[in-house]
């Protein structure tokens, strides 16, 4: 072997939803959202001025991070931003998690947090959810290098109310706590109240969800002062410009526009209600979730022959084959269109299993 | 002090040129090019169809990377893109630089790769440049982690023949040599032409100069399949979007028009050779540049009183204080007008000076 190669950083990296690119497809595997991002982001992005795109963007983001602060209601040196909240997390875990202790987050939830534990050489412990897919408090009351988990938690779509979150961020004063909300916009309440009263408190949002905005790459952490302030050194550390000048425009467009964000995620969650209902007519259970995805299991069938089954009809969905969850498939809420197609394919699919 | 704060990684940033915002004013501090992108890339841009950023960007910028295969005519498996070479160079150091062993670059270089080598805890050594700021391939004959340098090198702007990186490259097969040709597209001969005799090589390009496109984020490398494969793998371990849709488009377009690029290359590397011309007749001296700036210093003048001269005309070029090189600023080629501008208010200050 060529001895360059021993220097080489091996990895096992994370192993995103595919993206098929097929026609006629219903791609409710990645939790995206069916809908557009609001109109005034096309608008801006006519009057986006290309020659400027000669110019370096400004580092500080200012104009992406002051809408954010100004729909957050909080100061703009409490906001860092990223291209997705995959490079924020990812910015946190270095800029954080720099302790001789295990960092803790549950055993069933967002499979990047151990890659980027591996990949930072952070060590990590996995206390198990409980028999309902809920996350048990006093399993964050022991010596940690810091806490993670996802609010609602991914992939179950549950959602645990403030007074466990708070319980957590207050027993833990002497470790940061990241509460993941990716999928709060869909019906939870957000931890960010709880920031006057917790300096140890980091809350990680996403444009990629509920802001229609996956494809532009931006996500964000609020937190106090000087938690931000340290994210940015580690960011200047790495790349000065990571938001493109398009990125920052468009996505601040899509911030102001409180009401169509509201519509959106009014949708998304009534599509949900229904779905659900549906699916439990079917006979499938599931958590009861607060997410843009319903993670669901059927004790007659089998969820793998489904998943295939779903496949063929060009329905994509997800599903893992961790032993705790391979009975389960998640499936991203699309619009009612798109979930009456789901809904009708899994009906061909029983009447087939009943023949 | 509260616990939390004792595992903050603590770093010391990278400063980047400052990004001024004045109207009227000659902004020659940060490398950018004084032209707009290709007018291809607004065609792109208007093309941009905002009803897909609901979705994730391809993970692959294949689009992107296809047309850099197409244009550096090798295979699509030999190229990784990232936003921005900082991004690509960042993803590099943690990638291959994982030796006990010191990595090396010059005392007199690109300010980042220090800045890098501590956040990941690389240690590394600088040999000295020679007093006419060149390379001494001998000092890179010595057991190491790593090379890396830039070709020209910044902020000198000299480029080394390939021979000279040949040699460095041949003796250093244990390593990855990484050559970070920024600037290559201004005169100098891309070590490109090497990949097919030395795997240990890394090639690092950017769009951010000889591309217009620095708004946009958008650097590559080019190398032999297995190290590319090793940073997608490290990649995908940190965020596996990170090139934004618009991104992919638009830098495809741009790669895509070959004309406009050699065209505006040319009107910077003439528009270089007259200013050095100008400055050698006002008494300056600097080492012959082959990148997109002058790194000019003047026997007579305190370098510094000028610096700051002209950035109360409005015209901003770049200054450190490190010993070695504070009686020099670095003066990135603009327009014609715009050196013309830049000459004229040095006249104006020598005149001042004569009084």
């Amino acid at each position: 072997m060529e001895e360059w190669k021993n220097n080489i950083r091996r990895v096992t990296p994370y192993v995103a939803g595919e993206q098929p690119q097929e026609t006629d497809m219903v791609k409710l595997n990645t939790n995206e959202c069916p809908y557009p991002p609001s109109p005034e982001v096309e608008k801006v992005l006519k009057e986006v001025d290309v020659n400027q795109f000669r110019l370096y963007p400004d580092p500080e983001a200012t104009q992406l991070v002051n809408a954010l602060a100004e729909f957050y209601q909080v100061d703009s040196d409490m906001i860092f931003v990223g291209t997705g909240s995959d490079d924020v997390i990812a910015n946190a875990f270095q800029t954080f998690f720099n302790s001789d202790k295990p960092i803790l987050f549950p055993d069933i939830t967002y499979s990047f947090y151990p890659v980027w534990a591996d990949l930072y050489r952070v060590k990590y412990e996995t206390p198990a959810l409980d028999e309902n897919f809920r996350i048990r408090p006093e399993d964050y009351e022991k010596e940690n290098g810091g806490i993670i988990f996802p609010n609602p938690n991914a992939p179950t779509g549950l959602f645990e109310e403030l007074d466990t979150i708070e319980r957590i961020v207050k027993n833990n004063q002497k470790s940061i706590v990241i509460i993941d909300e990716a999928y709060i916009d869909f019906g939870g309440e957000s931890a960010l109240k709880l920031l006057p009263k917790y300096k140890n408190l980091l809350v990680v949002q996403t444009f990629s969800k509920s802001r229609s905005m996956a494809g532009m790459r931006i996500g964000f952490a609020i937190g106090n002062p000087e938690l931000i302030q340290a994210m940015k050194d580690v960011k200047y550390s790495i790349n000065s410009y990571t938001m493109s000048q398009v990125s920052i425009q468009t996505g601040a467009a899509a911030v102001r526009d409180r009401v169509y964000f509201d519509e959106t995620r009014k949708k998304i969650m009534e599509t949900r209600e229904w779905t659900k209902k549906a699916l439990a007519e079917l006979g499938f259970t599931f958590p009861d979730s607060k997410a843009n995805f319903i993670f669901a299991t059927h004790e007659g069938w089998d969820i793998v022959d489904l998943f295939e089954y779903l496949r063929k009809k060009k329905i994509f969905v997800r599903h893992w084959n961790q032993p705790a969850i391979k009975h389960y498939m998640r499936i991203t809420i699309g619009t009612d269109v798109e979930m009456t197609r789901l809904i009708e394919e899994i009906k061909q699919y029983k009447e087939k299993l009943c023949l």
